[in-house]
């Protein structure tokens, strides 16, 4: 079989199931995340087997979308499994065209020559379970050919990633070089990590933690109440709605909140102060705060891309991390870990500070840290083991500081 | 007269004009501000002139609800102005009988023998214009008797503190002994010590700021929002709603969204950690982690003693807030103050960071800091003349860290 994304082979059909073929000829979903006889760009689908989740549910052949890039090796030696933050897709690296919604979404760090090098590496990037843009979520259709809505199961981190590791195995990979993720694709990299050390080689856990904290469930929470809260969320079913009209305002909002905790302060006050966004004063109380137009466009512009109840169902998947849950703690879990392990956070992250990332290489046996040294300006090796970047762009950095966060993931997958 | 608070005199007749008195007869607002010949409590009530606001707009015969404790001296000497946070009011101590909505918020700072020792000193404490606990607000009747709603005007913090000196004209307090504010009090407070130099003696600001950056008028904004989607908010006009029904979901989840910015991160994981509420997990999907619990509560308290309207009001003044606007840039305007200037900030304040409070300390002149030596465990005044207070407890530390809070108030008072 090639793996390799060309556009005459985006469904191969060794690995589509009919069941699966028959979803992808429904009605599109809200989302656009796939559309008849004609899937998106380069994505491809695997449909795996019945999957027995946490809560007890059974979620029917699953199907996750992913892309490549990259040759595989004949050996399989060359192969990372690359996954996503919470609105991320399969799209890492190539433009918006071919019907994909955004550019890909890690272009400074992945391509040929770049710190993961796909003249040399073989990446592969699923949709992470749950989600909108290709694999099964609520916006899928069930067995009766509806979308799942608010019936589609809770799904946790380790149900993701079980989910995951199915596919690799239908891809027929054994073992990675390495695992790498950001954010919530931090957390699947860590119980990666932590349940399959064996098939991990090597592990980037960047701007993430161990475990969601109080503070960070909360945020997630009040994410869900602002898209609950829109009328026209209609409890979860909100696919049939006449002229497509959905829960967009409370799914902005949920976004206009995230986009808040992903910057620092600083970099928002440098970039916007308290300038105003058109000839009227706000003291006026009509006059608008270019900080508010900011917020309000990418608000908006994420409602044409991504579906509420995958948001919601992603968002509480967050909230159930926890390495260390029936385990014996965090740090006992993190003991299993054998993979040379990257740590790197940011910083001016306020929602997953450097104690988070100070957490996980703390407990990490001290064979596994991959903690190099280092005399960069805006980067240091800390006694936990972690790298710390000093940046202003808070947790978005991992997604920016290309220079640093390429030159470490170089380093790892060189060590 | 007598400005001591009694029971027998809570509307002293020459200060309520005839249109007032006539306002206070008629339907008491949603909030419950005051009642019909009963007003709360201590509450008493002045009538200012017409106000002619920064927007252009003329708010005709505003009201001034407040409070006094201890006894005011005969040369006036003793008068110290407190001006309360957002979602404050005029009960600075006491328990929340007769009608008041909670107990007083600073009952460990003001009071017999504290801090602001109440035996010494004569505090006054209006509720801030624009407010929903007496002063005039949105929840206020216009001249037609109808609630104000969305129609009320747009409100700066100068607006507020030109009515809070009208105010302290009407009561014949040329000069404030000090002027005190944490939060957005203490951009009253700020306000007064630039606008009035000469009314103000001794200046306390306490976790606060020179302006509102775009990251606290990025707060404000996506709390206004949740309020703005709220079904029920019926654009402001929801006074008359069946069944007393209002935009309760909305205020609670700005409510909630807002109380993640008063603690640190710490402190919510320190008390709740991945906690969870009930017996039933939130891995299943249908048990709630206890800081979900927590944020509830306190979202739907908060619905039954504030006006969504007021917050929206109240929140949109304070992103007006710029002690440098038209005053040649803050480090200039701060030059104008020459009350003895305490200025105090929590280490852990995410929403009013330290970097907030050193920018004003270090635009006082010097001779106006009030930067005391400090050698205390978790208190230090820094080289920015700020005094820092080292907290797990955010922003909200000013009303709870009374120990520190009140030792540098007791000694400015004294100095």
């Amino acid at each position: 079989m090639d793996w390799q994304t060309t556009s005459e082979d985006t469904v191969p059909s060794s690995v589509v199931t009919d069941r699966a073929r028959r979803s992808m000829l429904g009605k599109p979903p809200a989302t656009g995340a796939w559309r008849e006889g004609d899937p998106v760009g380069g994505r491809r689908f695997v449909t795996i087997d019945d999957l027995a989740l946490e809560s007890g549910d059974v979620l029917t052949k699953p199907r996750i979308a992913y892309e490549t890039f990259g040759e595989r090796a004949a050996d399989d030696s060359n192969v990372i499994l690359l996954l996503h933050a919470l609105t991320g897709d399969s799209h890492v690296i190539g433009d918006a065209s071919a019907g994909h919604a955004t550019a890909g979404w890690w272009t400074g760090i992945v391509g040929p020559g770049l710190a993961v090098d796909t003249d040399r590496w073989f990446v592969v990037a699923p949709n992470m379970l749950g989600g909108c843009q290709g694999s099964t979520g609520p916006a899928s259709l069930d067995d009766s050919g509806r979308e799942w809505g608010a019936r589609f199961p809770h799904l946790t981190i380790r149900d993701q990633v079980e989910a995951q590791a199915r596919f690799a195995d239908a891809l027929g990979i054994d073992r990675f070089a390495a695992v790498v993720g950001g954010s919530m694709g931090g957390m699947h990299a860590l119980e990666w990590a932590v349940t399959f050390p064996d098939r991990v080689e090597r592990l980037a856990a960047l701007s993430t933690t161990s475990f969601t904290s109080a503070d960070q469930i909360a945020q997630n929470i009040v994410q869900i109440e602002a898209i609950h809260m829109d009328p026209s969320f209609s409890g979860g079913d909100y696919y049939d709605a006449p002229d497509g009209d959905g829960p967009y305002r409370g799914l902005a909002l949920a976004r206009r909140m995230a986009l808040l905790s992903y910057r620092s302060p600083d970099e928002l006050n440098d970039r916007f102060g308290r300038s105003w966004q058109s000839e009227l004063s706000p003291m006026v109380g009509q006059g608008r705060f270019a900080v508010a137009s900011y917020l309000d466009f990418h608000g908006n512009k994420f409602t044409r891309r991504f579906d509420a109840n995958s948001y919601i169902t992603l968002a509480r998947a967050m909230n159930s991390h926890d390495l260390g849950r029936d385990r014996g703690g965090v740090e006992t879990a993190l003991q299993r870990v054998t993979a040379k392990s990257l740590i790197l956070g940011i910083d001016s992250d306020r929602l997953f500070p450097p104690d988070d990332q100070r957490r996980i290489a703390q407990s990490l046996r001290p064979s596994s840290r991959f903690a190099p040294d280092t005399d960069d300006h805006r980067a240091k090796t800390e006694a936990s083991g972690a790298v710390m970047v000093a940046s202003e762009f808070g947790h978005d950095g991992f997604l920016i500081e290309n220079e640093y966060v390429g030159k470490y993931l170089r380093a790892l997958l060189e060590a």
